[in-house]
């Protein structure tokens, strides 16, 4: 418990600084991916899909090593207005691409490509109903699916039996300075007013995967970036066990 | 009932031919929309919102006429196996394009412009999952959702209080012939073996909007036709009632 | 003759209801294309190619079985109003897309894929002057382009002597209803004006390859489409024994 | 005549070293457009059509001044084996955008944009048929397109009664040195073989608009130079009485 | 001076572990833009230009606002092997837009935009030749490109004379973890070997605008993260006064 | 000497009308390239790089020849008012594309493809400051660009030692008419006020590679493009002269 939450909660939904909203993960909500999670994250939805193939891209060929990738997109009316989709405008936004890139190397982190042998996993993310944390859902999210296609997989003796393909868990969760206060986890309301915003993924066992903190607007302390990590790290060993349980471990 | 339901079925989901798949319509499913509703027919999932905006396209101005359009898309691994995402390849298929264009003429049909004055309707029908007969889903689940958000725009002053802005409810279902049989409502795996394979557009009243016929392997006759469209009424004209359930007429 | 042509014609080009307007197709138009038509349905022309090229796409290689594909376009002053070009705007419409997939699909319902071995034809239908019935205009001529491009095949020995490529001809109309009367073959003025308009692909049998009807405004019922169809039948009848002619058989 | 003509000719169709291919100039050709002609240089046929309409880009806006443009094209089987669309690549290739500005600058050289006020032509230039010189041919007949279009915008009020808005008529030919040979319009079987190739734009009185010479193998001599553009003057000296006849002056 | 200066350097290119490499800044590089900096760490130099113009983008009209933004992009052989250029691709990466929108948030966080007025700075950060760091580097570069273009639009009356434009200066420094040994401005060698790489945009004051670091191999603790911190800290401070030397402060 | 330089001069920066502009050339300007060469005219700066690789297009595969290309581009700050980045517009203007394929033209007319052997090498000549003829100044460095890359080729063994790949140097110039007078290598400034624009391209033999004559306004005499070839050729023996010395042959 960090000291954070001795601060006076004044949320709207009534948490407290350093607690989590309603998480829930529904584990094989597809009936036609290897591995898939329905994760909400309060009304954040994000519906995560594993596609498992044999085989690998061009350049990786020959290496006895997997590749692990991920595509995340939101549905244009996921959010308050409605956004035009990036397949009619023929582009992909730079927020996209970059929470794209985010998430596969958030789960390359605890994959261990040499087990996974030549094989690929694409993990999709897609943005079903935004309110914040779209970002942190779709890596927690995906990491169950990711789970659940190493299990097909392994039932299906495309990798082998012994191979530990995941050498860790891995979550992520957002967390932001709101008029001076660090809060967890913050909603979509709580995100646009925060002073420095920060996403962190860290793994089951407590390390960093990776952490993008920014000022949107004042320029941020040494001592506030300190407390924006500890409050995270409340916040990805709760993950952390839900996880666990939705798979079962 | 047709007499199509006395030839002994033989459908691998154990319905008659002229029985339609479970339907579901979870309507408001979305938190964000001014209209949505959620479709399932069988395994084909379809989420379809609603989004309201004031004012209309440009070449539309000053007509005192409203619009109603649609974008029909599907997730990458809503099938069985993953397509690449259209936003990715940086064009749209013929095949969404063409499917767009369906929903949106479907709807029109049922809209009457002047009362819905100088406003915009967008419906979005994303397949969340996919086995046959997603346009058919689409088409009658974002009748559902575009009828929440008149009822929105008119709690909210935005349509007037007396005018009809929907003439009549709109619903389609797909039909085909497998082995010589002409079926209702098809799964994928029946969609596949169809010899002919129709979709078909039908207001509340049990009047045409669209007929799609297309034979896939050898031309059908005027016969055949002719039982395909008796089917279809079936599926069209309970299809209608779920509607009007859903929406509570 | 149907019972249409009873009703006073009151048509802008003195035409009765079921009259087509003048047909004209001029085979072997291109010197460089292995099957050619120019087709004129009145002021309507469209210029099609069929090129033949020896192998199959990737996906169809190794099966013994040949691909037959088709491109729609409209050059930018086909139309009364310049149309800015698909290739400047850097992307294909919906309708172009819609209209180059009818084409194939329609010309692939009389090819024996076995037959023409593992070859592709492209039709090209290239739309010079636009006034109504481009698409069907396009798919009548595009049999004639292929079926040139299959007798050079055969001459070149490209296909087997005695290979039946071609299991039927095929051939297509417009009908629609304009103040409550069905009419066959709708130049511009008229499709502008249909409340129901439908595109019917037959073969020369008098099988249908594709049914395509829309309510343009009202919706429409059964008998109008009994009665759509009836006219569409006498159209494509008359277009058969044109084709038939062209070719010499 | 020049003095290229004593060398005894081998063109492979007959032609003496300065003589042009057959020219047909159909002016009218289109229904839809303010001005059209298909011109053909033997097998090259352009169709070329000149919509006008009033007003100009935003960038000219207020200036009282007009704006002539120019879009070529080539059907994709216009050639001896098919080129893909632009449209469907999504872009325009190199060439065709070189060849478009091209036939817009040497439009511009005879039009007097103040004469023509704040109106818009646009020259399209679509390549039916290929058999080299098909820019040539496209200046060559756009100018014919934009004459008409004058006369109609003339007819129609849209331009000033008396306003000389041609200045000068322009055609252009190709010139090319095959096998030490300077040679006069050149069509395809030549220019592939040519050494050096070069296109030149001349007004009706003999001025140069553009010229533009490549050595497609070994450098070209200054006297090399001079003798092309004297064989170039002979060329366009013909089509320019051509385009007089065609235009009834 | 950081305890990690006395961890024995084992650096190819002599420097201590804290050092960074030799740093140059030149101003007014660019004769045509209002700011511009040509700045090198070591063999990466990248050419800042900052462009500023009156107006801003529609939704911040009237606001009284202005806006800055940023471009990055690297020229095709900058790097060791030649890399497509994103022109020709027609699409632009995920790191180029990443980058630009990182570059663009940290100027933003020193920018008082309500004093810049309704003005509009873009500035350009082209890599001529990468070694490492091309991101840092063009953060610290654009900066005084940006700070010279503030000078010019002060001097020519487009913001007020008195008006602090800029709150504070901005810089920025990549640290990584090599075999164990946290460094500080990390060459391309040594980027590839890191097992984290954290990029640290710092103020003037010594406040974080933007924290980023990546375990690109073995998550990291956070005792590691501090000691990367650290480590940046001694980067920026040595920057913000070459910067300030830079600019004649 | 020609003649023209009796004519009193008036230009702006003080040269009589048959100099050219101070020209610079730093070879080896890149670290990271085969071959380079940061080339001036002026204000006008040009990078150009030359990418060595082994193998060629699959289309020359197996022939036992070479292939040289190029790529122009400018930085979007090269000019005087920002241009959108063509990566950002997601396509390369008829400009660009234009300029491309004249460099592309100019190198291939020197080099002996056979004696290159199967490997590629692709210019790229990015103008870093615009201040007119970037396109010959990108001809004329790109030349030593390639004479480099040829040489280290040479020396790793990638061409045979005694292979004459190179048959001759190449440079190109422009040329204008201004008030009437013929001048040699225009700036920005008489660029845009010249009557007739020409470029020239010329080997250090002497003879034309290319040869672009444009009238901006009105068209031009037999005469004045005669005294514009004089003038040019002035110009490109004297860069001739300079990029053997440069290349210290």
């Amino acid at each position: 418990m960090t000291s954070a939450s001795t601060i006076p909660a004044v949320r709207a939904d009534g948490r407290g600084v350093d607690q989590l909203r309603e998480i829930t993960i529904t584990r094989g909500w597809s009936k036609q991916a290897e591995g898939s999670a329905l994760i909400e994250f309060g009304n954040t939805k994000v519906l995560c899909t594993a596609s498992f193939t044999e085989g690998v891209p061009r350049w990786l060929k020959g290496q006895g090593a997997g590749w692990v990738t991920a595509e995340y997109a939101m549905l244009p009316r996921a959010t308050n207005t409605r956004n035009g989709r990036e397949s009619v405008k023929g582009k992909i936004g730079g927020r996209t691409h970059e929470i794209s890139r985010l998430i596969g190397r958030s789960l390359r982190a605890v994959i261990d490509t040499k087990a996974l042998g030549e094989n690929t996993i694409v993990l999709d993310c897609d943005v079903l109903q935004a309110d914040g944390g779209t970002r942190t859902a779709a890596i927690t999210g995906a990491y169950v699916a990711l789970a659940e296609a190493i299990e097909w997989a392994r039932a299906n003796n495309l990798v082998k039996k012994n191979a530990k393909v995941l050498t860790d868990s891995v979550a992520a969760i957002s967390v932001g300075i709101i008029d001076g206060v660090p809060m967890l986890d913050l909603p979509y309301e709580e995100d646009v007013r925060a002073e420095t915003d920060m996403n962190v993924v860290v793994t089951g066992t407590g390390d960093f995967v990776e952490v993008q903190g920014t000022a949107e607007g004042v320029p941020f302390k040494r001592a506030e970036l300190d407390s924006l990590l500890d409050l995270a790290l409340v916040g990805t060993t709760e993950l952390a066990l839900i996880q666990r349980e939705t798979l079962g471990l």
